[in-house]
């Protein structure tokens, strides 16, 4: 799946709950799933482990949708320019 | 950019600091970065904002190569079987 494609889907799903719930809110919830996915990591099973990886990226899609950004052009810099 | 792909890049680029490092050491770097993309969102620009979300799309990337789980997998979940 593209990236793109990948933050369209999370437009369609969820981009009229983003914008209703505001910037503030999906960082915060963006952060309660890191959250889940430090948990994960640390004492949970590899199922476990990638449904929060997945659900981490859906929430940064959800972010990135509503600040009109674009994940590709953000992933673009480590082809182009990547740290070292 | 196929999420794999971006994935396969993370690899080439820091699979071998990321597996000396260790995955709690990269679960760290993931928090920070989220909070660097906090502060992005509410006080920086949108062309701070797009480096964050680069950052933390490449960290979770990291881990899940240490991992070894896939976020293609991880994405297909919200095609196949979306939260609501």
């Amino acid at each position: 799946m593209q990236i793109d494609e990948f933050q369209q889907l999370m437009e369609r799903l969820y981009g009229e709950a983003d914008r209703e719930r505001g910037v503030p809110a999906t960082v915060a919830w963006l952060c309660e799933e890191v959250g889940e996915l430090a948990q994960a990591v640390r004492k949970g099973t590899p199922e476990q482990q990638l449904h929060e990886l997945g659900d981490v990226l859906a929430w940064v899609a959800s972010l990135a949708n509503q600040l009109g950004l674009s994940l590709e052009d953000a992933a673009e810099r480590y082809v182009t320019d990547p740290p070292t």
